[in-house]
């Protein structure tokens, strides 16, 4: 018998639901207020709101049966896990759909990269929709592992799963009508077009809205939230591991405007999901700062399921999925057990092992490094004041600074720690073409050693910085060993490593693996003498990324973004 | 160059837009109030809002500037003139879109009615979107002019103005799940299923509710509307000739739940179209009784948008339709100009004439009847007391009497004036079976005469009310040369008459004509002595609908609906 056949069967009370919730308060997400009532589940679809009698029952005594959360935009490979961990993860945060872009790992193995996505996702107890990403490679200034063209895009938008077109980046290809990023936004009119309207002005937004792009998760004023609402499009308030942005947008959210108002985590480490959650967080910060808690949980679920289209989520409603939380308390939004499609699937913040697609070879083989010498590493520098990168704590730019730098004999450049001079290296790892970008960077204070990572935004080419070459080079062979991840090297000796096997960018262990190495990482980095009021690593892997002020540097040397093309050392 | 192209150039301010509305208050729909700002149009496009020069400015200086409304369900059968007529005559309302289910013209022509309905709407400056009839013939007891099955339905929903399944009336067929209609509900879950829940429990609306239903307009108190709202269905308030349901239902309304409610008109008559206007006037009566004018405009226009997936619709914002208005006045919603897709189409209540589409041959030779004689009118009854249709005011369930009548020698029944007793007949028109239902009304008081219509729900049969059996053996004639239609007939002489050659249901002629022409109708009516508080045609209309109580009169004969069977004369 058919399901549809069987769920109307179970409403008319003729056929016994698979599961009923009973004594519960439940949210009626559509008139925003707790109600008394019954609901029937059968085939992991709500079936009714009433009086029903099921095989087992789900006692919501003393709970508060909400609608569980949707992250509106997430990028999974922040987190350093493939989907179904990232699931297994944040499930016990009440999230159970995401909508993410494969942005990071499309960039590294292209179409492959986001079909494995796909696939690591496909029977897991999670919804996870795709949106395509937009920009890869990122900008013309580096050498990525893939390229997206329209044409690569289009067939993906068969898959039941992806929406639409992933956060469009390049707002100087929209507005100046390039011919590729047209292709692209063509072929999404029909779909979902996400925004990154980062600092986009009014005319900017005309562009954008007027090109079909309807969402922005870039805000940081009200203002700038009200902008974007006025001209139709929704906004995503975003607390990440490093954007934080609720609270200076919510003064923008009335009663009258919280329909075009969502929460999305961005980019959020898998340390800091487990400490603080997913957006589960941003919905109890809302209430702490005011908002009414039923509006904070209906734009966490309702909201976005309305946004995207997705008919079947976002309410406790006959004929939606059965997809809820037992609240232990709202205001603290305390969550007691997440279901899924009608199955309990955390509780008491753990989720079972969930099955993961093994990734192909050629996926996981992805860092094709050269056999790395001191004279790639060799920097010539003049007695002229050299440019340095700057690095400012907690902040993905970046201050042009001009130093005058210790050389050898060679004029080549010497790191030096108590002028905080240290060297900077990108090594295009994708195609072993032999690409070495070198420059200097001031600001990580390492007394000695080097770290080194695959992740560097958003091309993910190696990036290293360091005190003594030889630990570059050593830092660089354990990269390649890993085939990718993070590492801390001191006199040759590996002080501490992470790797993460597929596509450089995400581990094969299950996350609290992660966790775990992440910590010794960061033993490690005090060992060498990093500062701890920030992330050397994080703010490493911004240091290659050229669309982001001021100085960066690319596998294809400095890049003054200001001036927007690559300059030399002492230049 | 692609007008996406073009678009994002207009809104960058590099291209002049076609036109830049200057001066106005502007309605921000999202945020819900008013704004002062230029905005621009290119293609039809709105493409921002801001500063905008462009090839011709619309001053709306002391107006306001709103989105057009859409109708969120009509019947365009009801005002008797088809799509592109029923354009003409509604776009003054500010109505430049509607939902509409050609539920009337496929009981008579089936999927070629549909495809005349979508034909006719195709160039027209109005968008129609369609719902596909699920009830066609509403009933085994009596014979339509067509059957549509899921398989007749399915291929239609390839046409990108068919929006998905229209009022899925048949409660029992749903909560029986039967084959059939499981069938067209299957083919429907990814598209949008209206409802019909006509006083419909809440166990009933779990059953609707779960087999994908999603929206209802047949709420008549606040609580029906509530108990919809909260299993998620979309609640439609309806202002039509007949049904008016606002007054009751607006306190259901709140700023929590507004985005659940919209408007609708189902079934309204050209005349009071025009006098009383489409749903602006339930705008305007909402805004009488209390309602925020904001929050009704959003209703009219952006909750619907959203209900119907149509993005590019509801509100004036970058990259969506410039479907608008100019308002002199929002209190009294008093409108100057109706714009759609930036092109002036009405002002001061007249559109200029729209192009109809010339109908087959087929649709227009839909009334096929026998040649009546007295013979086929003869009503055979005994002395016993016969069963009598009992008609009320302004309402189409009936009252099942019974009383002694006249007879004469034949024992055939006299219609008698004295005694307000009619004699009633569905005559099969659409295959000329010969069929012929005959039955005795009381409530019509004509003195002498008969009139007759091919306007019978839901088969649309030809039903004729009379007093004298020559005069409805005239009506049909007249209705048979006219090929459908309205007519009084009194001693031979048509008194007025109203041809419908479009399946027995629309005029050919522009819709003042029609009006002129139901005037006359109604003149004749007066003339025989029709009472004045009711529409005697209106009520004969729904004679024949076999599913609303009491007693009713089809092609196959009298049907008791309570007992859900045929019975006798004098049973």
């Amino acid at each position: 018998m058919d399901k549809l056949t069987r769920r109307i069967q179970t409403a008319a009370g003729e056929r016994e639901a698979d599961y009923v919730i009973k004594n519960g308060q439940i949210l009626d997400s559509y008139n925003l207020e707790f109600i008394e009532a019954d609901v029937a589940i059968i085939d992991g679809v709500f079936a009714g709101i009433g009086n029903f009698e099921g095989k087992h029952v789900i006692d919501a005594k003393g709970k508060y049966v909400v609608p569980s959360l949707i992250d509106a935009h997430v990028h999974i490979e922040s987190a350093m896990v493939p989907p179904s961990e990232f699931a297994r993860a944040v499930l016990p945060c009440g999230v159970t759909t995401i909508i993410t872009d494969p942005h990071e790992i499309a960039n590294v193995s292209g179409a492959e990269g986001i079909s494995y996505m796909l696939q690591d996702s496909e029977n897991i107890p999670m919804d996870i929709y795709y949106m395509l990403p937009s920009s890869v490679p990122s900008t013309p200034f580096e050498n990525s592992g893939a390229i997206l063209s329209a044409e690569d895009l289009k067939p993906f938008y068969e898959h039941k799963r992806v929406l639409g077109l992933a956060e469009v980046m390049d707002y100087p290809s929209v507005a100046n009508t390039s011919p590729s990023m047209m292709k692209k936004l063509v072929d999404a009119q029909s779909k979902k077009i996400d925004g990154h309207a980062a600092g986009l002005d009014t005319r900017a937004l005309n562009i954008y809205k007027s090109a079909g792009i309807g969402t922005d998760h870039e805000c940081i004023t009200a203002q700038e939230a009200l902008d974007r609402v006025k001209r139709g499009m929704y906004v995503f308030i975003r607390e990440g591991s490093v954007a934080k942005n609720l609270k200076k947008l919510l003064p923008a959210v009335t009663e009258r405007n919280a329909r075009r108002f969502m929460f999305c985590t961005d980019d959020k480490h898998i340390d800091d999901l487990i400490t603080e959650g997913s957006v589960d967080h941003n919905v109890r910060l809302a209430i702490q700062e005011g908002l009414d808690p039923l509006l904070a949980i209906q734009m966490a679920s309702l909201n976005v399921a309305e946004c995207y289209h997705l008919s079947t989520k976002g309410a406790i409603a006959p004929g939606l999925d059965a997809d809820f939380l037992l609240l232990n308390d709202v205001s603290t939004f305390s969550i007691a057990q997440v279901y899924r499609a009608g199955e309990l699937i955390a509780e008491e913040g753990e989720t079972k092992r969930i099955e993961t697609v093994t990734p192909s070879k050629r996926i996981t083989n992805s860092v094709h490094l050269p056999k790395l010498t001191k004279e790639h590493l060799h920097l010539a520098v003049t007695d002229q004041e050299a440019n340095v990168i700057q690095v400012i704590p907690n902040q993905i730019v970046t201050e042009a600074k001009k130093f005058t730098v210790n050389r050898n004999d060679n004029n080549g450049f010497v790191s030096c720690y108590e002028k905080d001079l240290m060297k900077l290296a990108v090594i295009e790892r994708h195609h072993n073409t032999g690409n070495v970008g070198l420059g200097i960077v001031k600001g990580f204070q390492f007394k000695d050693g080097a770290i080194a990572t695959t992740v560097g935004h958003d091309s993910h080419n190696l990036i290293m910085a360091g005190v003594s070459d030889e630990d570059m080079i050593k830092a660089a062979e354990v990269i390649q060993e890993m085939q990718g991840g993070l590492v801390v090297v001191r006199n040759q000796e590996v002080l501490a490593k992470l790797p993460l096997p597929i596509a450089g960018l995400l581990s094969t262990n299950d996350y609290h693996s992660v966790v775990r190495e992440l910590e010794e990482i960061e033993l490690a980095l005090k060992e060498i003498g990093a500062p701890e009021h920030f992330n050397p690593f994080l703010t490493l892997s911004f240091l290659s990324l050229s669309v982001i002020p001021e100085l960066k540097l690319t596998d294809m040397g400095l890049f003054n973004v200001n001036a927007f093309r690559h300059i030399s050392i002492n230049e």
